[in-house]
């Protein structure tokens, strides 16, 4: 075969991948504000919901999010997002990792009161994109309603978007979701000795 | 039980997490630069890795990323950069997806123009992490040398951080990397006709 049928027979395969791509593009008509569930054992939650948040910062919208665990984190992306001022809205409510503050009623008052910033959140209509990191903790320990939870989750503007994240997502948080993904951990580098460090890990 | 004692047993319990946990944190010793991969059929593999980019300039790092596939798309995320000045470095050389160009040749020259951008980047002192944005796509086809490319990023400087994104990386690559998480599609709204939107795909 020739160089210039090779040539040929790609341009070829790619424009029928590119005719069928099209044709599914044209078939998705609908826009609405998305609930995204980022869970799994892997890296990368948070990080991608962090990502969401520039993205739409990019396209000027205002964004927020409210931490439900990791309070206790001085973390770098803090820093980062204070570059945009009050187009970011940061509400930092847990109290460290459980095992960090080994009352479970002072952890529980901790995630209503997340809870309830969360709703007052969905509820200001400048707020295009909220993100509620590590609620799916707070859900696995029963700290706070599961029904009542995703019943208000489904109840939010039609234009909110939504981003929920943490290990062990509920299947029917999962069920209501649009946008679901697994973050699996294929190698982690804690296996070989090397700490969480500063700029990667908080 | 009492509610004293199931606080007790709480408090017992978190306790001797925490122990575990700490004597876990004070094993890790070790600091490098680490060798991301993020894989997978799922959303979220770049989004992370902007996620990462935002963590590094918190902590006053210089980041760069080089996008090897996406070049035709303007995305939010590059407006959003923007507010970071000379902190972050830029470059796409990819000429969009590549059944948009249908042409392998100028496929093949674009991603090995974005391979020397990246040699360059990682010779560069102020970079400390550098995003490869859907590099395991310019691998699976054959764009670019597997062997070539990984010698390279294993022989990098010891205080680099790499990130490489995109679907099915190759096994050789997993195998360098430090860290690899497989981003698991669950459910996906493109599959209930809700289309890619502004400030959330792009």
């Amino acid at each position: 075969m020739t160089d210039a049928t090779e040539a040929d027979r790609h341009r070829e395969k790619m424009a029928k991948r590119k005719a069928v791509q099209d044709a599914e593009v044209a078939q998705k008509t609908v826009e609405k504000g998305l609930l995204i569930v980022h869970t799994g054992p892997g890296k990368g939650k948070t990080t991608a919901a962090l990502g969401l948040m520039v993205r739409a910062l990019g396209r000027g919208w205002r964004v927020a999010c409210v931490q439900f665990i990791k309070g206790g984190w001085d973390t770098g992306e803090r820093h980062a997002f204070a570059a945009f001022g009050d187009r970011v809205s940061w509400h930092t409510l847990g109290e460290g990792f459980t095992w960090e503050t080994q009352d479970k009623a002072r952890d529980i008052a901790a995630c209503r009161h997340a809870w309830e910033r969360a709703e007052a959140l969905m509820a200001d209509p400048t707020v295009r994109l909220l993100v509620l990191d590590e609620l799916n903790i707070a859900l696995r320990y029963d700290y706070l309603d599961l029904a009542a939870v995703v019943g208000t989750l489904q109840a939010r503007r039609p234009d909110l978007h939504v981003v929920v994240t943490g290990r062990n997502a509920k299947p029917m948080l999962i069920e209501a979701a649009d946008l679901v993904t697994e973050m699996g951990s294929v190698k982690h580098h804690f296996a070989a000795g090397v700490k969480a460090q500063e700029g990667i890990e908080f």
